[in-house]
């Protein structure tokens, strides 16, 4: 049975989104990943991670998948022609609207899978706003948490494989064997920035950067050693540990 | 070679993607369509029409898919729980964005390819404000131009085949076999509105109307005589004009 | 007695604007019209046309009638000095603050009359906004439906009497007689667009313009021909056709 | 010669409307002014102001007249129903769009003439805007400055014929002669407000109230005693007034 | 016992701010004065004036004193590099956020002390907004109110010491001792502006101005015999006024 | 000599704020904090620490110092009443309205330094905004990175000291000796949070809280062992820190 919510009629989302059923929106971005990977990184990895997601635990946590929303907030690539990307008032509009339009619902977890890393202070503003006007109880998750939020790195990238790096790269070359340039893939780490204590990616001062403020390439990271087998690893953490964190969603309460 | 925009990458974007390029978004919906179709409908017939076109014809004319825009102004069902829609507010925003993002990759022609009639006349309105604002030629296609903006419907259904009709369900029969609940189809043909002569679906008084105006079950239409056959047959035509109509499009210009 | 609604005290509009009776906005322009017509031409028709629809049938269908909107959404003249212009979103405020209004009164019938053809899509989309949020019947109608949204024009000007052609000039010369500068008049017809099947006004896509996309002096039709007559004859059908529309609209319902 | 904006062709908006000329736009508000006058009230005495105006100086100080925006910020008769109100902000926007359209036609000189002391506010702030926004400069008149704003009213009102009272009355009488339902007339006059030396209208504290803070009529002041001749008087020396403005505007600058 | 509304915990708001309470917000700004003044003039007058006005008089009239908005609308002074302003919009949606904060409190009285000129026709619209939105009673005080809004200024400066004259700079120099640059101060005052018997500061026309259109160093006045004893003379007489205002404000109701 | 902002005149700032200099805007919150702390804490924090830095390290990496910014984004206590708060919208208006009064004087380095947890993701969403729009150099720190956002807390708090905790608590007593009311602090401690390992503060699972989810009192953590020595012990290490981030800020750049 699918697990689609858009595969539902109206009146059988009135009978099976229950309050304690799971929304999932999976968030995509069609951004510029370096001359080695296409537009689509994100976009792939926010569908194929929620799917996964929900082949696995759909049934067991009743989750319902939206339709991925492909285009978000990407304005640090701006500069680089082709980049689509919603304003901060409109991608906070459009969760509005789709948080109002889920409320009708009586469903009252909404979990938002972020697969772009500029994205994520927007969204967990927006958790905020959601739960607020709306009741919901609110959840962020992503496949793998960026390293300028609190995830992390390869040693090699000195913990900055922050946008076309080693790990998004392979998650990329497995997804979709085949279709990433590697010929193209360079090494492109910022070096000067691990020396500072504070200001850096995840550092105690969080700092305003567009993905071609280090490189002209628009990569942040080192793809070179990137590969299939690599991101079939990851893909898999990424999707055991999604699983996980829904099952602490499912039950989650504020303990009151 | 794929079609796909987002399988570019920056540089490719910025070498493929000329001025003589046709740019496709199709426009979808998530959105009640009575007891005996999925939410799905527009969402998958403007997905499979502007593959199908592309297929067909992206080559020829240069066509480039942008990915499918799933939600929509479907505000004409917000009464119906589960229905998921952007205000028209949101809606533009999201348009003058992707026009915004696309402008700087150089394309003139910018085409909405539109399964959701209720976006019909907010999308006209879109093609002059994204042609003034960014000098784009705009045009819009629909798989099948709905009846309350001249399109046509069966007799049957005295012209008033608007949503989830005998077309729409044939349709999304063929496109998605076995996942209609014919059991659950009904007609719902408002035949009073038939002795109107000025106020009816496509008559020379437009008016508001949200689609339970007419019947609680949301449907106008009637999808009792709906089949595949009849949806392959319709597709298809609808496919062929709107790979004619891509021609007159790529070649169109104001004359001067 | 004056069908005036600004005629009334408030305590009359309490008393004398019931459920059952009907509001008219007449919407005009102030917009270039060529070198032949006067910025006028939208704003006159439009209060020509509703003072006459109401003067003949007011008091058969209680109509109340607004102060024409004189000034609206004229940007595909944007490019010509000194036509003025409400932008689409200012455009969408005003109707709903004319809407949230005109709710307190209990009026059950809006209408609104619309003399420039470049409203018409926003003003379509516009009625569903005003019945979704203040659960008025909606109606729009047209002294002359604009070729490009179902109207028709003259063969001689291949069915492109858009924007101060033959009709318009025509009923212009009727009701401000001696005004028209006809020496300036040309014939303005961008005969290429009639070879086209589909992209055509009126055809079957859609397509975004502005009125100096065809010919500088922003004219598409043929006033050449244009005579007070034929404006007497054209203007007396359209009020005729009006008022056999609100008949219409004063009995409408939904059918439940 | 009109000197009416919209009768002139875009064309000749070009040639005619120049740097020094001075456009003029007349501002109403369709308002309850209590049971014994009309809605229309600061609508007619805009129009019939600006109109007198225009035809005694208009040739001299070479200005042109804009329809009259007949319904503005009334947001203090909100509680009155039919009364017709644009919120703070899409009057701005409405004053903004207006402005840019104008600024189109290189003219300098850009006067509001308010007839409704609700807006007057919100118009000087709009003074500024437009002065920033697109360089004109720009001036706010009105036939009758009110008492909250540093006009003056009548003793027997105590300085207090705010809404509806003598003075506006008697205007309305002598310019729609017979319209007043004089029977309905009471005197509305806040008398303890008069005892207060800081918080009065035009006092040194300014404060906000709505139409029905003091009287359930709507009315501030005493029209009681109002007649057609004083109206005509009134009404003569506001216009004289307005000419002298004129001359005074068309000739400002900032003397550098 | 403190005042500051900020030095009351969560449940004492509850308790001590009560309907028949005050709240007060002083308005300052950050913009230039001048080359003799520092741009915190404004920021510090406000300041002072609530605190000596909350010291006297804020136990009797139960007032509670909010943080002062050190920022607000100066965008006469936008050609000026270093004035810190909130545009007109953002404005207003400051103080509709305090408005609907102060709401949850059950507080009947706000007033707002302003001591930046420029803010005075905004404040004024927005206490009828707030009147209207939250139902509170509002007031808009002001240490001294500008000449160009109904106060005066000495005869030398022509009743134009608008920005940075004598008696803004003399109550600086008593507030902030030794801050001012006398040595920069200079005789700038608009003569030719004198002569207009309507379009001048508190004239029957209001005008649009910004602070550079008389002189270049953006000064209106004469600060030139500005002294410390003159201000502390005129803040005293302030400060009195200002508290017979509260007087007012605080037994101030509409008559019924 | 001052190194407030504010107390420049306009030319001192044109000569004295250069490309080089640091800009710092503190932001406080006024907002409920338990019954034991006032509205102020983040105010005084944030104006304390923003303070003890420009003292200490002001001259050397010329630091200007804005007006703090006291009310900001609290909706996480929108439910008690007094809590003054500014929506998403209004919040990131005015930092846009500051980021381009700022980009006149053509500083290029510009921190935000926050003491309220609710604005940290959308103040990290604001720089990148200000980054793309102004080219500024922009940063955000904390006198103590809140432990939702990657800051620690203590054990006893099962790092959970996230509102009116110990560590606030005790720097709030330090810097406003005998002001916190201790007798009514309490352990709000939500244990059972404590045994989630994803939905947690600070943990890979964001998730959207309101400050009355836990406990109706408001606050999270543990402040009964507070102290003024612990309070200066923390201040002291946060100033420190914070001299340190000033250094890598004022030598930071992007590495080309």
């Amino acid at each position: 049975m699918s697990r689609r919510y858009e595969d539902l009629s109206g009146p059988e989302i009135a009978e099976r989104v229950r309050p304690s059923s799971i929304v999932l929106l999976p968030i995509g971005a069609v951004e510029q990943h370096g001359p080695h990977l296409p537009l689509s990184v994100d976009h792939v990895i926010a569908h194929e991670a929620a799917s996964a997601v929900v082949e696995r635990v759909g049934d067991e946590f009743d989750i319902w998948l939206l339709p991925t929303l492909s285009v978000s907030k990407s304005n640090e690539h701006a500069w680089s022609p082709g980049t689509l990307w919603l304003s901060a008032e409109t991608m906070m509009s459009v969760l509005r609207d789709i948080g109002r339009s889920l409320a009708t619902t009586g469903v009252e977890r909404v979990v938002l899978l972020n697969a772009h890393g500029g994205n994520t202070t927007l969204l967990t503003t927006a958790l905020r706003e959601l739960r607020l006007q709306f009741g919901f109880k609110t959840f962020c998750v992503h496949p793998s948490l960026p390293p300028a939020y609190g995830g992390t790195s390869t040693e090699d990238e000195l913990g900055m494989g922050i946008h076309g790096g080693l790990n998004e790269t392979s998650v990329f070359m497995h997804l979709r064997p085949g279709e990433a340039r590697m010929e193209h893939a360079r090494r492109w780490v910022p070096e000067a920035l691990a020396d500072n204590r504070h200001v850096r990616f995840g550092g105690s001062v969080s700092f305003g950067w567009l993905s071609n403020d280090f490189f002209d390439d628009g990569v942040i990271g080192d793809p070179t050693g990137a590969s299939a087998e690599l991101g079939a690893e990851l893909f898999e953490r990424a999707v055991t540990s999604l699983c996980e964190q829904m099952a602490e969603i499912a039950s989650f309460d504020f303990g009151r």
